[in-house]
């Protein structure tokens, strides 16, 4: 294998990834796609904020998104398994020297934000409120029926270094990535997790930090063939931008589709439990053409090329060039 | 085979089906069953009647729900080829002696309603005025997404002269049957078809005529499970009657449902195409209990005693000893 | 409407297609193609031909594969309603100075061999050899659990005279058609039927005659995701041209393969009644991307170019201009 | 909450449930049932073992089939994080003055033996020799189409003190537990996991210790439709003895099946993640019977009273009297 393995034993314990927040210019507009197309659930609205969970989630928010001028990622969130370890974080990016501030954050109280060594804009805390879980009201099923945030992917400059530092210093185990036998054996992406499927985080080769993909999980393929029936005929069809389809690297069926303000939303089931510390991750070759899409059908460029900016966070170029995008 | 093959070329060409209509004590309370919870679609309504269809349904109605002091069933309605299929039924209903009568119904217009011999009532006509297919209108699905009505079934004293007025007289043809080898092959029940699947109509051996249950057409067993979880969760765990399960007979995977008055509802899906004028009708031994259910477990002693009256109609006994309910 | 209504009384009832006879150089390489990868069921095998079938058909073969030096379509298979419908068509044929033959064929007897007007070579039988139907055989299912053979779609030049020719003489009803409202309402693509869904036979636009397709029916989207991921895993990821998807025309969920000689077959589900003598066809125009794919994804170049020749015949040039191919 | 909860930090740390050691009488008529109709993988077969897995897993085995002319269960084994956590569960075993042994076991090398306060065999081990994970070989998917084992549950004459064990000791975390209000909220069964879904083990109240189930997991309810079709047509109908149907406990769709000898194997789709360390878990009153099934089918009576005995184990009598068992 290609990858030094995760540290098993990092300072802080990372439970999942837990949220996102977004900024968004129309909260109507959002609310009309996240809402009444997706179907996750509205926990709470205020007037600049939609709060917004999957159906089987209890905490009070998975999606949060802030009426803003500028279209941007505001944070990536994360859940801790104890207050103590995110006492044990702040001790760890302050010895970093990296920014690390704490903030009481609506509904989930003590909350830590930091930078991470490439700019993206990270925040942790431990307990949420909770709100009712809704995996048996069934008659609140809306959309495609979601059920859970699963996973960030974000476009980095150098993944290698990404992957070293999420993997070393956060705990994040790989599960499967891709690297280039005739460069090196260069690493152009990585797939890890805290939770125990395929990833709570991705890195993929690019123009970076930026937000590729927030995934939600929905229990089968039969609920992404009806949010592509569904989008297609109320007005999203410009939306859907790839797929579905399956992945080789997780075994994901897919579906991908862009909100009203352009951030990229994976439709996502059927990847795997990975919860063995000692899983070794599947390597791809980059010019295996299945591990995007196991029936071959190519990705659009836009989808190669186009993702979320953070928040006030400068991007860099990429240290790999990036591939050729080729039609079928 | 104990069956006398169908008429092939009867005097008058029924296509299919085309709807029921029901008298209910409480249309808001049908409605929230029928539209709310199973999703159907409402076409329109007066103050005294629901018209409904299916999401694939042209026709305005394949569910008239009648406010009605008593509970019955007032009409089993069938399309016909064309307005000299019509007269033809007249003329051979009137030939028999059986009541037969012109009437103008809403949003169908000529009609003719018939007495079958066993005092069932029919209705006979050959255009409706057509609605939206909602097919394609995704945002309108609800519920277990219904996409047609599909066949009727009724208890009936004497399932040989039923089946034979049916097949000799009207054309329908028999696409499986069961029969009892310890009683001189005595036939107990048969599914008869005239569009092309399992059937249009079916007879079965009991206090008759009475319907057993009229049935919809859904696309997957998923939506059958779906129904169950909606139903189980939103007040209607009592009128879940039996299933879901897989029919030996048809094969079709189903599930009984009671509307708030007792009507009972097949959900319905993967049966198969009968098309062929020489298909052999499949035989079923009476004592084979995976005629019932493929998978063994048996049917609620309701399910083969409960039936709903039609209006003004006299029930006989079956002239065959009813089976006794053994439970498992 | 542009198109004129079906013959509803033709001179004799066809009642569906029934099977295809290809031309195929490799008995071993078909034979892992259909039976092995896509489930179909070997009915019966000799020196030179292979005899398949789905698994809730009970007639003896819907697919016949003939060993050959060429690759061609041999002969495009119908059941018509009975012996003396053969005799008519017989007289149809003569009357219009067309080919008609009688041979005897095996395990279908006595057979009417035709020429239509555009040189297509089809074929009339009424009963053929009854083989197990396999429906409740489930230890049999492979593959995709194909069920039965669905509709031919050819390439024709001239797709009004197809048309006419095959709903004023043979009966076929139209469902859809694609229309052009900037070039006088010319016709594309008319999709008709016999047996009481959206087609039988369907003609496009194009080089003619040839076989776009023969397609077989599944019964959920389910069975068509599990062939693309067997088939993108077992050497087959080449025959995979498009999809899967959803139609707009016909609302199928599709996949287009390609056997091992470049014989195109769609695997068809979810499309709806069409029984209803009076059912008016949907019309869709030329520009409506949607028609193709209901969620936008275009159909790859050759999936508009290529197509199986018929034995011994010569195709033309489409009267109207083929429409240029955009990628997206 | 009427539970305690669980020990967060407990003294090792299991991963999770791993596999299961199950006595049997003909192997023949074993691997006809668990690899040709349920579709497990048969890594290795020996005189007297089989070892079989599931399509996603890489251990070498997740149940080992052992030639014994007693049926009963051997071992239930669990994987824990690292060699050090085996050493520091020897040491907490011993402590407890509990039978601890090491052993070398086949394919895993350095293994732990021990026996629970309650008489139930376990097996804890860190590492298994790693085999081909088969998830993406879908031509050699069969059957309901396995992808990993899923959890136990046992048959606890005290529920109170197996949880109790399990939770402070070795750190299994609740999700959902049964109560009654009317006996001072008496503990009648608890659910609790390690790695992260509804859970590892469960507990109910009953004569015990014995094995009430191992559970399979699938992907989807189709799956286990499909499983109820083969069963019910290749001789197998006997050995389904209840659902398919929906748990209110866990969520799951859930079918529940006999081995040949007995063993109960549950197949078991579609609960939730569980990874948050501060999910409270789930009440559910005794006397709710969609605890039991969501959609109100009553379970039969063996399955409350059947199980298979641990080897050399003696039962006990529950302290709990056995609740009634009422027939719809």
């Amino acid at each position: 294998m290609h990858l030094k393995p995760a540290n098993l034993y990092p300072d802080f314990n990372i439970v999942r990834l837990s949220h996102i927040e977004l900024g968004v210019r129309d909260l109507t507009v959002s609310k009309e796609f996240y809402v009444d197309t997706l179907g996750l659930v509205l926990t709470e609205e205020t007037s600049d904020t939609l709060y917004l969970r999957g159906l089987e989630e209890r905490n009070h928010h998975s999606f949060v998104l802030q009426k803003s001028s500028e279209v941007s990622v505001k944070r990536l969130a994360f859940k801790v398994f104890s207050e103590a370890d995110l006492d044990r974080a702040y001790e760890l990016f302050k010895a970093k020297g990296l920014a690390a501030n704490w903030v009481e954050k609506y509904a989930q109280g003590r909350t830590l934000h930091v930078d991470d060594p490439f700019g993206m804009k990270l925040e942790f805390y431990y307990q949420m409120e909770q709100v009712p879980c809704l995996l048996q009201k069934y008659g609140q099923y809306r959309g495609m029926q979601p059920m859970r945030i699963d996973h960030f992917n974000v476009f980095a400059p150098d993944v290698e270094a990404f992957y070293t530092f999420y993997s070393q210093e956060l705990g994040f185990r790989p599960t499967e990535y891709t690297y280039d036998p005739d460069n090196n054996d260069a690493i152009w992406a990585v797939w890890s997790h805290r939770k125990g499927n395929v990833h709570d985080m991705a890195f993929t080769n690019g123009l970076g930090p930026r937000l590729h993909h927030v995934a939600i999980w929905v229990p089968t393929a039969l609920n992404i063939i009806h949010l592509c029936d569904l989008m297609s005929t109320t007005g999203y069809l410009k939306n859907m931008e790839r797929g579905p389809g399956r992945h080789g690297i997780s075994n994901a069926f897919f579906l991908y589709v862009r909100d009203p303000d352009g951030h990229r939303i994976e439709i996502y089931t059927s990847d795997y439990l990975s919860v063995d510390p000692d899983l070794e991750p599947i390597a791809w070759k980059l010019k295996n053409p299945q591990r995007q899409t196991l029936w071959g059908a190519p990705a659009p460029k836009s989808w190669f090329e186009e993702g979320s900016l953070f928040e006030a966070t400068t991007v860099k170029a990429p240290v790999l060039e990036m591939q050729p995008i080729v039609a079928p």
